[in-house]
């Protein structure tokens, strides 16, 4: 850590600031500039306490050195996490495509999106059964009927399910049914969820907060990770920028930045980021070739009936004509396409 | 409603979207123009199922005509929603301020805290028993200890208190201690905690979320109006943006924004948005001179050993100081301070 | 300047920067942290060459502990400046209003607005001759017509004459009739109209680019005064946000950090920022509680008739009544309204 | 466009917005919605007056339904524009890669570097002549003598030049040397600056202001084109965000979104989106999976010493890793890296 004294600081004031950081527990080491005097601070115990320095007379700004997160860093784990979730693997050499409409509806229409995922190659079925929706008048979601369709569709296919909870008091149902569990973007910085959801000890699939900086992403993870379970799939869906032409601005650079910080897998969300289904092929390809570990894609065998994100969806023709494009895109990075059918 | 088709849309897609309008239980009326054809359709049943519409062959655009917000909004209720609190009013001609620390550490501290709150002016209570933090690593709150305190702190003084709840199930916990539950920026979006603190018919404080826009924020509002509890004070406490010389940038806009369209009562969180000390007096006139209804200043005896938040503490002093100069720009835009002991 | 090097920094990485620095003119003091080791420097010589050491093998971040701005820095210059129109004074202890239209349109109307802006108590008159517009299709401004115009109602008025220039090869003309020299938010980094009116000697109003930090802002004034002209007033303008209830996001934060920072004056447009009139008198308000210098608003005397930027002028009859309310609050924070015959 | 009037609109107002858009020239279709009234006016005549209608009484919105840009959008121009400049063509079925350095230093490293391109399969050469600098203290180009430079590198391998011009006075003389106009992204609005190169009948290549809208951005082309130079190449360049673990976001959506709206080829720059070469090379196969046309990389033989952008400049041996790569990317897309030697 360092502390930057501000240019009119007075001796007395760098020494309280020095004996505060001694209390503190660290070892200080002053540098006297021309202009200002910084003091380095070694044995960085957490940011706890370090940020109320910040109100010590003489000084101007703290900046830490070391990052917040720690269960989540390379620093920590130097080689990529995988998380197995049986025959399918997140964060290795293969691809992972999870496809599936963004709301359970009915039972005849969820089974025949599965099997169109399936057939086309996709090997982790999405679905929500708790929908967060901006409008209280907006369809919410079957709720564990939602969840009794999605396993009748794994029972079908053999594709594992991941589907979001909202609510601190039904992870243990969902997490009952699902193979992973979603935090969406809304609820990433819920707390009390993320703590839950570690201790239910389900792989984890935590959406980025739309405003969320990769810092605070990896915060929340370290959040789910401090509970003891270290299975989080980070999701890259998209951040809020002044840009409108897309629903939210896809920050394809996250990919490279989180997979230098951490050794966590990443995986892309091109259809809740551009929220039109006409961008999510080149979206999804673009998110394969920067280095993606896998794509949840939104898929729909009646988009104009869709209950929620209808706009978004991909029909199965198009979304199998995808998979097969992927498949090129994937081998030119040195990659495949997980294919459960193959393996 | 209005559908824009495409330049290229053929007459039979049309067609299909008019009947398809119909279907869904609108008029339509459309408008051939000289390049496009928009179709009017009128009855807005609510926006559940309309944007599917953007899924049909032709249509490239829907633009909603009413606002989605309803018991939110002016349309539905004229004049200023005015919330009781026995003495305190929140929302009438008078300003109200909230005060305290960020976080409830110990009973000696917090009472301390209390008096000079009262002293200076401020009429309600802040201080936070359950804390969401970015690290896992960081003061949580003291919890229910927390909500004794300041319960004892308005025995001692007469003020009201505001405190976070931040998990359904806290609610009626935290609803039998505090006299306003506050909803934090992070979740302003937790749409089942929003159900939840509308059930328990407290009056709510809710927080915009960092990056809502203002009608998701009047949505968020909905989700509480729509359980029946209609006291909801909202609460500007900066939004995200690329400026870094503050914390978040105080949309200061936000306040005639609201008060055009909703007949909510709007205060502002100067301390948070800023998040740092030193610009809280001039935000905090800037803010009330603006038109807001009430400010909430983090404030706290010892802002160096603050466990929370500290940088954006003002001292007693500074707050006594503030006060009386609030006073006057609340006098020049026709306006007082509330003062407890004064009514 | 602080060099953190990478947890994996060899001795021989941290010998070869200690020994750039050396070559850079810096005297260097590692701190070896138990986790990573910090390089201070010091002799800070500018920006110039320091970031190239992020390239060094073995470099993490460069921690600039100087602002890059000087000359308009509180650093540099401790009193804050005033600039000196003549009787009107930018800076001082009294708040300058400047009013008009976003464009001169013709010399009746210009002439009838300049009247009702003096009646009403502004010092300065507004108007646009040549105007940057987002569309080339759109009104482009009358040119020397409108800056002779602009001279007519100064000489019939009395008031000083703002007025912006957008090329320059127009500099020398546009000074010869103005007061003072606009530098509007989209060319705050030509940086050559920025030399080429620093050596004008003429005052500027230099705009804050829609996606500016602060720094950037005073980086731009810094390109003016390094010619030897130090009379730059700032102009807070609003931001681009994802907030679209407003054009733009009025960041009233920056007027205390620019007054934290600088010794330069800091003004503010309401009018553009929030690109509706009907917010204009609350933010305007707002502005001068939290202490801006002055304000620039549009005005015009039939604003459905404008060529340029129509909804967000406020008619005579709303600016005499909103001058009257900001000479109320700027009493209440110890300032008053310059008005030009009460001299 | 469509005008929305107020819930509160009388019959009188909604009469005198019908006569206004009548004596614009507009044909009227009102529909009298259960609670707003909105009126259809059909003939668009650009958007020059239209805006100003929002200052009548009774009006709320007004909803343009078509795009303001003509020239550069599809509905103008179906085919996509490839622009030929000799044996290199941009926007065909062939990715172009544009390197060199981020400024022209001198004759030796600038040679090298050329010919380091060259070989690795670059086919257009960058580098700066005229640098806009945030400091005024920053080295800001060799002018001339760096155009001469370039013009010595051309004549050694055969590459085509791309430069950036800066100011209205140095059009020609640029232009007289490059075989591409660059305008950056802080000129992107110099709209004086865009006629001029417009006026040159140079291709432009024109980076995306940082907080440029798509639409904006394509108003700019339009500036240009409205000349009679239909020659432009988009170039996404990232926008600025809240995010800073990368300089800018790198806004990969805009190039399906380009391509569905206009016609104009887009290239996409990940040096300065990123800020950081080590996120270049997996940003860059994204954007050429994503359909970019082409690219531009910073490449400096000795990054630690370049004069500008260092930190974000590959060296030439991952240049040429990387050239290998987007050939394979490329392929996985059906399309080829144009190489000069080769055709």
């Amino acid at each position: 850590m360092i502390v930057v004294m501000s240019k009119d600081a007075t001796k007395e004031q760098i020494a309280k600031v020095e004996k505060e950081l001694a209390l503190l527990g660290f070892k200080t080491h002053p540098i006297y500039g021309e202009v200002k005097t910084v003091i380095g601070a070694i044995g960085d115990k957490s940011n706890i306490k370090s940020n109320t320095l910040l109100t010590m007379p003489g000084v101007e700004r703290i900046i830490p050195i070391m990052k917040p997160f720690k269960l989540a860093s390379r620093e920590f784990k130097q080689t990529r996490t995988c998380i197995d979730l049986g025959d399918v693997k997140i964060g290795g050499e293969q691809v992972v495509v999870m496809a599936g409409p963004c709301a359970v509806e009915d039972e005849k229409s969820y089974m025949e999106i599965a099997r169109c995922a399936k057939e086309a190659g996709a090997s982790i079925l999405r679905g929500g059964a708790y929908k967060p929706r901006t409008s209280p008048y907006s369809f919410q979601g079957l709720e564990e009927d939602g969840l009794k369709i999605m396993a009748a569709a794994r029972e079908a296919t053999g594709l594992k399910l991941v589907t979001e909870v909202v609510d601190t008091r039904d992870v243990e149902l969902v997490a009952s049914y699902a193979d992973i569990l979603q935090i969406g973007a809304r609820n990433m910085q819920n707390f009390r969820l993320l703590q839950e959801v570690g201790q239910s000890k389900k792989p984890v699939l935590l959406k980025r907060g739309i405003a969320a900086t990769i810092e605070e992403w990896l915060m929340a993870a370290e959040y789910i990770m401090d509970t003891g379970n270290y299975n989080v799939i980070l999701c890259e869906r998209g951040i809020r920028t002044y840009e409108n032409t897309t629903r939210f601005t896809m920050d394809i650079s996250s990919i490279p930045v989180v997979k230098e910080l951490s050794h966590l897998p990443i995986v892309v969300d091109p259809s809740h980021a551009a929220g039109n289904w006409k961008y999510v092929p080149a979206l999804a390809k673009g998110a394969v070739a920067t280095g993606a570990d896998g794509l949840i894609i939104e898929m729909h065998t009646n988009p104009s009936s869709a209950l929620s994100d209808g706009p978004q969806s991909l029909r199965p023709d198009n979304f199998a004509v995808l998979m097969k494009e992927l498949e090129l895109v994937a081998n030119a990075v040195s990659r495949t396409i997980f294919k459960k059918d193959q393996q």
